[in-house]
């Protein structure tokens, strides 16, 4: 865009070029000038791609800050990038606005979105703003490469390998019931710093991005947590056709978390079913899990051991103190 | 996704597997059962990614074909990826769908989806499918390859420099204003073939990848014509710092554009600065002009020579039959 002529500008040019090409650092974004951008893969890599969409009101609230919408459109990305051991490279955004988006929303939204792509090491490369009569509505295809022939794919666990996640598991689901309804902070008996630490993780995954390379170097099999650990882990199983068992004490809690099941111990079901968590969970041969704890370990990451792969009819079993496996009414979240 | 184990497959998870899986031909889309899928660059080239979003009621109407509606979003991302003359490699789906979609539909939109694929040769890779209390809403993230350091961009164009178009202009506003308005079709005396092509070219865009290797080797620079000649042309000499004489006269128009401009003659600045096209406006050397032409001619795509890149204040001018310039109300179209 030529700024001495502002008559070829449309409104979404002005758009893009005001919040969003300050973001398009990488030379392959080419100033979100272009129909497009490019990217130079490095020699031996492969390319690993993943979109995930959110939708106002679906996947987020209406009113929750613009820019942790846009971290959280972006990490929900990252996460999965994480999980296949991959580093990130880059992404495009896809960005469907209501007619009543102000000035001061979009700038918070870019101001996030570029702190993260900043944080994450994955630059802006394209993108296209539209119209919709409906929610905000984001798309975010993001890519990252790796040594070729590395990915951690979802179906190489097999029995005798050991079950690990990063993180903790439930606060997101939690969060989004205090989220809801504020009240229940206070019959969960949650102090101020548990209940902001549980909204806190609704609003803003942390991806792990961060372990990705030692899950590439180690792990078997691995997959985000993003709709609940007991059907994402049952899905893993499938995939590899065998089955966890999974102890249900040994699954990493928050505090507040911690606090609230004891308030409601029917929460447990909420924690290990429910989506958001954006966690990894990944299988690990037993000769391998003393190097990907250490690794894990000096990258930062919790990570525990929860369980065990047996050959058996695929699926994911939770343990109980005594070795009885749990059942769910619901081990998934989906919103179809 | 294992099919022994239904308990374990979700709502998306049965779409997905229903409609989709069948169209993840492609070894990295891993048939849709990882968090991500893998490409694996050939030696050599650099990646071309683009991303584009239609929104029900926006870009299309809620009642258009659902196989039309997924040609349509696959086609305006193969159209960006002609324009900078890349192959196309593959793409990955993002759809927000409301409740009231049914099956009917589904298989519809995957059906056409999956013809378009093959055609085009751009595999489906991967997608997310979600909830939306808006319109139905696609992005398309797509991606092609070329030599490296080859993509046309739109900031190549020189004094000297001849300007083409594929195809013709206008006749997907015109479409727009007839699917409107069926009886807007009698007042310009078209016959029912002619209303019919202008319908067609408004649904379904018909992109030109296979001039794109022509383009890439004789272009100096290209741009795919969506939202106008007018403004698009426009873009390309703001971004190339030159100006642009168009004969309007020159303009490629179909017999049903020629017959509604005929009947209306204000009709004319609709076709040049409406927006669908989905045409290739390009600059090229003098001296390779005839090659560009040869090789247009060779791969079927019609390329019309429309004026002229001049070292001046950047700008796009119609000149009408006397080289009087043009000017229009509103260069190019914006839903902002």
């Amino acid at each position: 865009m030529n700024e001495r002529e502002p008559e070829s500008q449309s409104g979404e040019d002005r758009l893009i070029a005001r919040y969003f090409r300050p973001l398009a650092t990488h030379p392959g974004a080419r100033a979100l000038i272009d129909d497009a951008a490019t990217f130079t893969p490095p020699a031996g890599v492969d390319i690993v791609l993943t979109t995930d969409a959110l939708v106002g009101g679906v996947h987020f609230f209406a009113d929750d800050p613009p820019d942790t919408i846009a971290k959280k459109a972006l990490r929900v990305n990252l996460s999965d990038l994480a999980a296949k051991g991959s580093r990130p490279a880059g992404f495009l955004l896809s960005l469907a606005l209501p007619a009543g988006i102000g000035e001061e929303w979009l700038e918070a939204f870019a101001r996030g979105l570029g702190a993260d792509a900043q944080a994450y090491g994955c630059a802006l490369l394209g993108g296209d703003t539209v119209r919709t009569t409906g929610p905000v509505t984001l798309s975010i295809t993001a890519f990252g490469t790796l040594p070729r022939d590395t990915m951690v794919g979802r179906s190489g666990a097999r029995a005798g390998d050991l079950v690990v996640v990063t993180g903790t598991i439930g606060d997101a689901a939690l969060g989004l019931l205090v989220r809801r309804d504020p009240e229940i902070a206070e019959r969960w008996q949650l102090d101020p710093a548990q209940r902001d630490h549980l909204i806190e993780r609704y609003l803003l995954p942390q991806p792990r991005n961060a372990v990705a390379e030692a899950l590439r170097q180690h792990a078997s099999a691995a997959m985000d947590v993003s709709d609940g650990l007991a059907g994402d882990l049952g899905k893993l199983c499938a995939a590899s056709n065998v089955a966890a068992d999974v102890g249900i004490a040994r699954v990493p809690l928050s505090d507040a978390s911690s606090q609230a099941i004891a308030s409601d111990p029917a929460l447990m079901e909420t924690a290990l079913t429910g989506g958001d968590d954006y966690e990894v969970v990944a299988t690990v041969p037993a000769e391998a899990r003393d190097a990907l704890m250490a690794d894990a370990k000096a990258a930062g990451v919790a990570l525990t051991e929860i369980g065990i792969i047996r050959a058996d009819r695929p699926g994911m079993h939770f343990l109980d103190q005594v070795g009885k496996p749990l059942l769910f009414k619901k081990p998934s979240f989906s919103h179809f």
